[in-house]
């Protein structure tokens, strides 16, 4: 597999093609450390955006690696998703760049841009690791800890499988990029840096007493 | 202005009706704490979600409120907006909800959809005014601290103005929700917290001597 993303029509940036990346390390990063996706879909012929957990595969069936959504066999959204292209887009803020103007007031970030069609998994073995690394995901390790999703549970959920073949990744780095006449005003500029930070582990009510596991811990001293 | 926020059949949820909010006080705190939300435009047909900054407007024209989107006059997606209703969706992730099963994880967020018909600002006045608060947004009063707007940068800006009437609020807060005979076995249930979290101010190194102002000071201490 290369390491360069592929591109297509759709996913070559038409404007600030500066921040695009090609890099497949800036993608695998990306949604390494995102939390939520935003799924873009057609319902009723209406555009909805919903935010939702995700997981990645990259041993799975497509070389370029998968992403997988789930959801109840009862959602609407996710069955409207199988009925025509789809969009996933994830993004991780990470400063509030304040220039000198309103104009050059800008954000540091990193993004993916997802397009395909999506996959319904009938498979049980392929359906049963999807889930897997959606709760992966949250706390890598965690799913080998818990019991094993029973027949009833992969019954009530629908997993979608998207291929991370059609991608479009942007990043913004940096400082504030000023007109020169207004740099040499006395207005600062600068920049606010963002993370997602996590707090304390709380243990539950009725879980008091069981030791909080390594791979919780271990993910409660993790950036984001 | 009532406090309730307006229902259609669209915004009308069908899944996890219990997690539905109808105050206006929890959209409001949404759009108040979010950086960026994810726009849903058809372009060419295809559904793409692209993440952007906005600027959220009280006192404007309409009763119930307007949401700003701006961009280049060259973006494609932001003139694709104006052919149909948008979406767009604000998501705030406030913690990782690790249950004794993969199919009772869950994340405690809160979120607001918004749909219609956007429209676009030409008005001049209306224009400063979004873009300001679009300024605001990430600092809030850092735009009176700036020299104003230039024609030129205003002609090169598209503001796209989206009413607060047609609008779903969804918030999941607590523990784990656990199956009975799960709660007995000696599995760890809990919740992670998260939150934005802003870093220290970091100067512009053509800024360094110029003092940091107050708004960006008192940013800095905010929650995200």
């Amino acid at each position: 597999m290369t390491d360069e993303l592929s591109r297509t029509e759709r996913t070559t940036l038409r404007r600030h093609s500066d921040r695009g990346s090609k890099h497949r390390t800036d993608l695998d990063e990306i949604l390494r450390e995102s939390m939520i996706c935003h799924l873009g879909v057609l319902v009723d012929g209406d555009v909805r955006v919903l935010p939702t957990a995700f997981g990645v595969d990259r041993d799975g069936p497509n070389e370029a690696g998968t992403v997988y959504l789930h959801g109840s066999v009862a959602a609407q959204s996710l069955l409207s998703a199988l009925d025509g292209d789809v969009c996933v887009t994830f993004t991780l803020v990470d400063g509030l760049v304040l220039a000198r103007s309103g104009f050059h007031h800008s954000m540091n970030y990193r993004s993916a841009v997802i397009m395909g069609r999506a996959r319904l998994v009938v498979d049980r073995a392929e359906k049963v690791r999807a889930l897997n690394q959606v709760v992966n995901q949250a706390v890598p390790g965690r799913a080998a800890t818990l019991r094993p999703a029973t027949r009833k549970e992969l019954a009530a959920t629908s997993v979608l499988a998207l291929g991370l073949d059609e991608v479009s990744v942007k990043i913004r780095r940096g400082g504030p990029v000023d007109d020169p006449a207004d740099v040499s005003s006395a207005t600062w500029a600068g920049v606010l840096p963002v993370r997602l930070a996590l707090g304390q582990v709380e243990t539950a009510a009725d879980s008091l007493g069981t030791e909080v596991p390594t791979d919780v811990r271990r993910r409660a001293q993790l950036p984001g």
